[in-house]
């Protein structure tokens, strides 16, 4: 079935079940292979891809909206997520459907709430849901063109995310459960789009206080084996609700 | 006219002008005798405050929205205005509205989108709309009882305050146009809610490079004439845009 034809089959349905006007796209961040990666899907039919999104039923909160949405792409429960932004300038969504019916649910101007969520990349199955005909990971710098305004609700989470490094510890839900000091770095350094100096960045860490040195180093390649960190659980909550000992 | 009876009238209006399910709410800043202030409204016939607030025209955008809504409050317009969280849960505001028949507009379940604004104390003119009978600035530390969320919206715009002192200059809306480093301070201090060592704020303060130290200093008083200081607008206007220079 076409994507016109579903959409038109499940307009009276949509209009039941959910808030009229309201969506939610998410911005999910997942890190393999050194490189921070975005989820994409794409619509039936559709050349260029889009942002995981959905709708808000009327019988649920807004934040159980998100984690449902992206539960139903990912598999996975109780993700990281943060809502960051609304993105409700007139015309935003309408002209993709320009050429359907006035009458179709989806025609109606949306304001949408941009979440953004950090996963395990290892833990996501990715699951195509019956609009859509793919569900991939990008690469951050090679992204495809995006439907609407998803490109800028992309680059609005990056800059979030960014700016976020300065009060909250990272890491937990992108990284493996021991890591080194060199990869938590390119973690930082891929998010900000810029190197960093490898002696500051390691005082800067310690100083945060968030990290547990194990007695174990990681064996194999020629090098001296690397010393192995992991999150200490406790400080890194502390520090995600109350921000880093560092800042103000 | 009573609030009940004004709500009545205006409610066919309400469902022509505006979104359904949509508001705004504003937690608007303002800094006056050492103190940080919070604009509450209060409608007719309630014994409780409210944040200004107001719907979104079919017509504009949502940032449009909230220009509007604070300009018909303070006479200001382009306020410095940050959407900081949406507050969407089940419930938030219908109870309010129990009394009233169910056609009432404002009955449904709306979704707020929450602004903070910071603004010159000195250049608002506080207005009283017409469904309400007072709107004044009170102390965050006294701030009266608030209906629905309103409470909660002011804490969390509070918090998202605090958490950007890491990454963003403040005080160029809130402080008079020449200040002294102790009058600084204390902005931070009051929005920290905390007491903040005055060398390492010193020290800080400088390194961000934002700040130029005036030739004059201030007369009267019996102690040492204090120095002043003024934004470096330029380098102000940069460091919000592209986060402080101490940051990563």
């Amino acid at each position: 079935m076409s994507l016109k034809q579903l959409l038109l089959e499940k307009s009276a349905l949509s209009q039941d079940l959910y808030l009229p006007h309201l969506s939610i796209d998410c911005v999910v961040f997942g890190f393999h292979d050194a490189s921070l990666k975005v989820l994409v899907t794409k619509f039936k039919d559709q050349s260029v891809w889009s942002l995981p999104g959905g709708y808000i039923l009327k019988t649920e909160n807004i934040k159980e909206a998100a984690n449902r949405i992206l539960f139903d792409r990912t598999g996975v429960e109780n993700i990281y997520l943060q809502q960051f932004s609304v993105f409700g300038d007139l015309n935003r969504s309408e002209k993709f459907f320009e050429d359907y019916p006035d009458s179709l649910w989806n025609k109606q101007r949306f304001v949408s709430i941009g979440f953004y969520a950090l996963v395990n990349y290892s833990q996501v199955h990715l699951i195509v849901d019956e609009v859509s005909d793919a569900c991939e990971w990008k690469s951050i710098d090679e992204l495809p063109e995006l439907i609407m305004d998803h490109r800028l609700i992309f680059e609005k989470a990056l800059i979030r995310l960014r700016k976020e490094l300065n009060y909250k510890p990272i890491g937990y839900n992108l990284l493996p459960e021991k890591f080194t000091m060199p990869e938590l770095q390119k973690l930082y350094e891929i998010i900000l789009g810029k190197k960093l100096n490898r002696g500051n960045f390691f005082r800067k860490m310690l100083r945060y206080a968030i990290l547990i040195k194990l007695d174990e180093s990681r064996k194999g390649g020629a090098h001296k084996a690397p010393i192995l960190y992991k999150f200490d659980i406790e400080k890194y909550e502390k520090a995600l609700k109350d921000g880093l000992n560092e800042g103000w």
